[in-house]
Parts: C-alpha cells; structure tokens; sequence
C-alpha cells in the first residue's frame, strides 16, 4: 500500500466524571486525510483545506507526531500529508488529536503496522503537546482506540478499551468562541477537597460500571464533575442553561467536551440525542453567537481507511 | 419464619483505589448471628460470645442497626439477638458492620422482606455510625450486597454491584494493634492534589474494568493507592516490607483493609493467596507482634442463613 485515505474521527475528552483519563471517538464527525508513502526521507505536508494552519512540518501538529513516529521507525520512507480540516480548531473535540492521531495510524498501516497502538498514542501526543502545551492522551486515547477509552495511567501509558452501548448517542453544540487548552488548564486549582475527590472517583466507578452493564440511567447518574465543571463552565456562555435544556429533552447527562468550549450531551436513542440537539440549538439562536451542533454514535472503531 | 441463623461476612473496604467507596465480601471469615422475633416489642441482645462487647441494645452497633429498622416498619414484633463475633473489632475488616448489617438483613428475612437491600444499607449504617462517628457504607454495602460493591453516591445513596472474577482470593493479615477508625480518619488531609485524584480515579476506573473484564492484570495494576495508603500505613508495623514480601509471593495487589491495622491482598488462584499468606506470616514472625492471617474467596452473596 503507497497511500492512504483515512477517516480521523473527533473525540469527546473528560466525559464529565474522568478529568483527564476518559475519552470517546465520535462516529458522524472527524477530518480526512491523504497520507502517501514516498522515497523522500521525512514529511511534507503538500495541502491543507477547510482551515488556515501551518504547513511547516514542524509547526504543526501532524509533522510533529508523523516525526516522532519517523524516528522510531528504521524506515528509509518518507511521507507526504493532505489534511482536510472539518473538526474546527480550539472546538474542545480533538481538533488537534484527529491530526496527530490520523496520521500515525495512516503510516502505521503504509509501513505494515511495526506499531501497536499503545505506541501510536505516545507518538500522536507528541502533537498535542505542541497544540496545548501538554502531552494529554484523552484524545489521542479514544482516536485510535475507539469507543470509550480510559487512561488508567499516563507513567507507564495504560490504555483500557471501554464497551459502548449500542444505543449511546452524542450531542455536541459549538459556541464559536475561543478558549485555549492551555488557558483553560490554567484557571484549574492545584488542590481539590478530598470530599469531592471521594464523589468523583464514585461517579467514574459508576460511569463505567453503567457502560459494562449497558445501564443507561447509571450512565446519567454517574455523569457529575464537581471539579472542573464548576471552574470551567464560566468560560462557556449559556452553559448552564445549555445543560438545564437538553436535560430537559431527556439528555442522560451535559457536560464540557474537552476543555471546551463545546458542550456535549449523551443521550438513549438517536431522537432522543436529536432533541437534545434541537433544545441546545434553541439556546443560542436567542443570542449573537455562531455556532455548530453534531449529532453521532460512538466510533466503535476510531481510525479508519475510507 | 421465627428464628434465623445468619452467616455475617467481613468485609475489606476502601481496596487502594476506592476510598470511601469500594467493597468486597469475604467468603470465608464472618460473624454468626441467631435473630428471632419475639411478640415483645424491641430488640434484645440475649448473648454475644468471642467479644466483650455491649449487650445494652442502644449501646451496641446491632442494637442501634436493628432499632433503625424497626422504627420504620410497622411491625408490632420484637426481636431477641445472639451474637457469635469471629471477626475482631478493630480488626479493619468490618466487625462493626458484620454485626449491623448481620441483624438488619435477618430481620428482614423474617418479616417477610418489606425493605430493599438500599434500605438495609441505610439502617445499617446507623449502626456504623456509633462504632466511628461516620455513618460510612463501605463496608455494610459488600455485607449486605455481596461480591465487589461500588457507592457511586452518598446523598442520595446509590449502590452499583459489580462482578466477581471466579480466581480471585483475598489474603488479610492482622497485626494485634488497635487503631480506631475516627483516629485513622483524622490524620488524613483534607484536600488532595488534583494530580493525585486523577492517578486515583485513573486507577478506579482500571479496577473496575478489571473487575469486568476478568483481567487480572489489570486488576493488579490498578490495586494502587496514592492518596490514603501514604498516610495511613505508617500506623501500620512493617507495612512496606509486608507489602514487598507479598507481590514477591505473587499477589496481583496489596493495600490496607478499611481504615487498618489488617492489610490485604488479592492474588489469582487460592495457591497464590496462600503462599502470599505464607509470606505475609513471616515477617510479622521475626516480630513480638500477635496476628491472624486469613484466606479467602470472595462471597458473591453477602449475608446468607446457615
């Protein structure tokens, strides 16, 4: 195989209750990508759509994690990148993560898979350092893995595959606003009350107890954060009564996609996530903001060649 | 139905990752307890052997457990308790809440089941409540449940049960020392570092993955506690090199059962647990110090007549 076309799925990170060690791949949203193997040693990004990003390789976040994978490898190959933007940038949904996780998996498959994917995760983060300053996998997790991921351990990297519930929906509204990741890591406080770290690691438990047992209303319960909601939340216009709506629609739980500023929802049942979308929607028609909604499954699969 | 004789099981809590949250029921150590109703209103506890403990119902965890529930039934019987400890309180492996949970799920058995085992929870608790000053659930949940239990949330209560891999045992060790559960919760900090609550709930979630996967593995490597165990253990004799000597032995985790002195370990297979047992016994015999080391399967029901 000389080249590869590769649909590179947007991910939801925190899910609420997992600060930084939960992640799913959405199936209905995600980049493009043309990855070619070539006999010129390194990568060259020849054409970017949709977005105005850097094509310097080493200023952007697929050359970064493509090099990292590069120099691993013994191979002699080089690798020419087409990138096509649908994820926006800054949108809270693994916009960087769908680049630097699309691309490690496309070379992985054009060089015969030397590379397990417990290893593609550690190259991609390479890119999602140079996006946010932080090497966070809860992204890059769920991109290549699929389905919901939990980052059991980031030293060692210890990556476990969650089951998805066949009738698990998601909602995701973009407000077009701009929070950095790293602005929003900053606002965070260094210490938290024992007493909600107790509630939070409760709420985790039963998240993914309620995705084995396929227990929807666990699910709902479970899906609480009252660490960084409650911080980052302030950041997002509207966001609680984004949250009171499409709970009112019949979300199972609202929460902050990433570190926003897009608000996700799950839901049972694609009408009823579809709803969600409509009550969500009806939010910021009121006011003067621009923004997006997605409405998807979760991506059993992440990466795939299209 | 007058008269019933209940198995009592202990109980390890906490579990390294799950403070406040996790339990498991033992198999093989309990407390007996023979309940029968009487038509004179009230409880009465007729006998209690192997302890020194109350028999005033007001001034004992049973007593106090048992008038919880009878104060919200409308039943017009009594009920008259024997109590047979073989868990030592103070032990950490839920003396207290053997006997409440013991007397709250017999009675329940003989009126003819008119409380949920959320309910049963709930009453015991009140009799935890007077053994530590905190009406925890940690322990009476895995009593009166059985198999792993999770308390996704305190208020309200909400109790998830999760599964038993069939080759896991528990080894518990007890070292003759007292330590009281409110003293061993007063030495914990009050706030956390949020870098350590995502190693917790990272490590919370792997477990109960584990627990569903049947990795055992996994499991082991979740078994790790950055939070309470650093504290806690330095109350403990020889904690480290028990714990040293016991994944040498072969156990897939180690940690401190409940609030302490007793320390646990789960390991695949019986034979495992018994030589980590072995192991265990060592060290504490180059000591002065009296123990007791118990081996034991899991039990996947909790509370049974015998």
């Amino acid at each position: 195989m000389e080249k590869i076309k590769v649909f590179c799925p947007a991910t939801i990170a925190n899910i609420s209750c997992g600060f930084d060690v939960l992640g799913l791949a959405l199936e209905a949203v995600g980049d493009e990508m043309v990855v070619k193997k070539t006999q010129t040693p390194g990568i060259r990004i020849t054409k970017i759509t949709g977005q105005d990003l850097p094509l310097e390789t080493e200023k952007n976040v697929a050359g970064v994690a493509g090099l990292a994978l590069l120099e691993k490898s013994n191979s002699a190959f080089g690798f020419e990148l087409e990138i096509h933007k649908k994820i926006k940038p800054g949108s809270g949904i693994g916009s960087s993560a769908a680049s630097s996780a699309g691309v490690v998996w496309a070379m992985n498959e054009l060089l015969g898979q030397p590379f397990s994917k417990l290893e593609l995760v550690e190259f991609a983060r390479q890119g999602e350092k140079i996006a946010s300053n932080v090497a966070h996998a809860d992204n890059v997790a769920p991109a290549l893995f699929g389905g919901f991921t939990l980052i059991r351990s980031y030293s060692p990297l210890d990556i476990v595959s969650l089951p998805v519930p066949p009738e698990l929906y998601a909602t995701v509204i973009h407000p077009q606003i701009e929070v950095k990741t790293s602005d929003s890591r900053k606002i965070l406080r260094a210490d938290i009350t024992l007493e909600k770290g107790i509630k939070q690691w409760g709420n985790l438990g039963g998240l993914i107890a309620g995705l084995f047992k396929e227990d929807y209303d666990l699910i709902g319960r479970s899906l609480e954060d009252h660490i960084v909601e409650p911080v980052r939340s302030l950041l997002i216009p509207m966001f609680d009564t984004i949250k009171t709506e499409a709970k009112a629609a019949g979300a199972l739980g609202v929460g902050i996609s990433g570190s926003g500023p897009s608000i996700f929802a799950l839901s049972r049942g694609k009408e009823t996530a579809e709803n969600v979308s409509n009550a969500m929607e009806k939010v910021y028609l009121n006011t003067t903001l621009d923004f997006e909604v997605h409405v998807s499954g979760i991506s059993s699969t992440g990466m795939k060649s299209i």
